[in-house]
């Protein structure tokens, strides 16, 4: 029998099962229009939300059912001892008898990798705290070969850098692909030298600013963070920063033709809606393509 | 291709197309008991309820089942900026990409004509504040010409005819099938006069009083309405006249031997127990017809 | 027409009812691995909490999935006026008129026999107040079948005998197989005089005790309960006795070689982490044979 295959973090894939993934959400994708399919007919997945992300749990939610699966949700945990940490091994133990998978979100780094170690099924991390979304990368990769080009982007990179979950395993990710990474940021919020290092030493090309209008004329991708009040610890340092990068349709003009604007959604005032109509905009087709990038998840750990 | 078909009122549908609606749904209703169907199989529907209506989410839901295809709901959002109406289009965005419909329930009045033009997919308004609720305005006509008669009726509708959405809706419907309306209401809760006139003017034919006993002998259909508290701009007003229409048996003596008794549920009150088991009472049924109801718009907007 | 099957309590079971329940159980728990079955194909199960029991209704959920069937979830009453217990009727009618059953948990006892009185479909009762759990105790049945032996059985119950719910029922059951019980409680926490008198009377062989180790040698089940805070009226009496026993491998020192030990879970320190790697601890496995029992019930009263 093979071993259980957890999917935890973005790092413990090499560029060639990145590929595999995305080729596989594309095989999948049509499915998400016509609807019908039977690949995982009989299978049941459970989502288990420590904290709320709505998107995440119904993109899952419809990447099972179009699969042919079927889905049952553990509830908000709030006024459970789940939400403690306390227990989310005996809740892991019970899950693992009702489902053929468990997609986990928790507000504490870790959980995930804590949570396969309990589990007799696998465990699929849909984000710990400040530590990895594997799923969103997938997606964001996703996004980037099919609306623009992977190999050799340039992307510039902007927001929060330094408490950004997203930004981490993105940057990781494609560095593999020997991008050209733009880390767009005010000061307090760049990249920790440890990652830029990371990076670089993984083939990125790495080039920081504070000024977008450096760099919106180069890049083929930008890829605009929020401004997570939660991930501060100081609410002053947040309230300095938050705003400081509003995309308009001004700021777009002196972009590339085939630009494409990012955003992991939802948005809180980063991209003014005048901007929705653009061709530059992608961050609702991004949005759908977690459903076939999930689809490939879910089929390949329980197919 | 067609254009998108959405659900957001009933005014905009012509008595033919409303006849066509009830006979669809008279054709599935059977469904609802043998319940095996593919009509929609591999459709997912989005339920978004940004306030309470758990007897309307539920018969959505069923009525998904009962054809084969399958729903997420989007869960409560009390504490998401969706509540305050903020990125409402953002999420119809959101969700336009994860279904193939979107049933929208919300506090304000036009929310769901809004949401309607941000939206990939149908969207079916499941009832917005003081506005509109054309699903449940189709069952009440389903459960009349199922039970009663729908063409000439005689109704008396009963309790809050200022603020009551119910009854804006169906009367309007009603007066499409030369009805007979009594309004039976306190004088703080009649029917505004531009109202009656739009009936009048539609072939309705209007009587106003303040007593049920002078015109129970008369009617084929008592429609009570909930007195809602929350549709109070005064709380004084509210208590003056909550209690004011109850039915009991003793209301009923000098009704015809098939008058039927309609109300939207929940009760509070309105209704006596002692009624339920008398042949007038028809409003359990009224309830369970939503899903056929709701089973014809959905095969409707997405078959 | 057969009369609605509806299930309220295990004393209403004969020995040869329950025998039936547990083989039909053992027919399908293949089903929990494999996944595909049309069993209950187009059936819709409602499920309708008034107090949260996460795990309760996961195990349903799952196990009308497994069947083909699908659920609706009326979701958290706390808000609502069925908390109350008001107007459970009325709830309990509509929900009749969506769905082929309905399994309703709530806080107050008598609640699932009052709500099968208005209910045109099965009520299948998960657990009311300090009532019944009936489907508890069917898949506790069938765990000591499945892991150890029903007939003769000797086992230790130990906590709270006398306001535990679960222990009600479950010696009740044991009792027509001529079991061997042996109560471990703590004084104030003894099983009812009267209750012992109408196991005894039934055939079960009853022996007390507040000490675990007087026992640990002779049984073949080790059935721990919790020591609910919310069944004490006085806080004082339950922090006295909480705690009082919690079992660790020094406690199974003398146990038996094919001792079992089970827990109704969640726990809260009853059983050490420790022991759950050891040959003894079915726990786990208790929880998930709520699957393949509650199967069986939902395909007896829909089947």
């Amino acid at each position: 029998m093979n071993p259980i295959q957890h999917i935890i973090n973005i790092q413990s894939f090499s560029r060639g099962e990145i590929n595999r993934i995305l080729d596989r959400a594309a095989q999948l994708e049509p499915i998400t229009h016509s609807g019908v399919s039977d690949i995982l007919a009989g299978k049941i997945l459970v989502t288990l939300f420590c904290e709320p992300s709505t998107r995440t749990r119904l993109s899952f939610d419809v990447a099972m059912k179009r699969l042919g699966g079927d889905v049952i949700d553990f509830g908000p945990t709030e006024e459970s001892a789940v939400a403690k940490g306390e227990n989310l091994a005996d809740t892991i133990s019970v899950m693992g008898g009702y489902a053929d998978a468990i997609v986990l979100r928790h507000p504490k780094e870790g959980a995930a990798r804590m949570a396969s170690e309990f589990s007799s099924v696998p465990v699929i991390n849909a984000g710990d705290g400040a530590g990895q979304h594997p799923t969103q990368t997938l997606l964001d990769l996703y996004t980037i070969r099919k609306e623009s080009k992977l190999n050799n982007v340039k992307i510039a990179i902007v927001g929060d850098l330094k408490y950004g979950r997203t930004v981490y395993s993105l940057t990781h990710a494609l560095s593999m692909y020997n991008a050209e990474i733009y880390l767009v940021s005010p000061d307090q919020l760049r990249m920790p030298d440890s990652l830029k290092r990371d990076l670089t030493d993984k083939g990125a090309k790495i080039t920081e600013t504070r000024d977008l209008d450096d760099v919106i004329g180069v890049v083929d991708v930008l890829y605009i963070t929020r401004i997570q009040k939660e991930r501060f610890p100081d609410l002053g340092e947040y309230q300095a920063v938050a705003g400081s990068y509003k995309i308009t349709e001004e700021t777009l003009k002196d972009a590339k033709d085939n630009l494409i604007i990012m955003h992991p959604l939802p948005r809180v005032g980063e991209i003014d809606p005048g901007v929705d109509k653009s061709r530059h905009a992608v961050y609702f087709k991004q949005s759908f393509y977690g459903v076939p990038v999930r689809m490939a998840i879910l089929s390949m750990v329980m197919g």
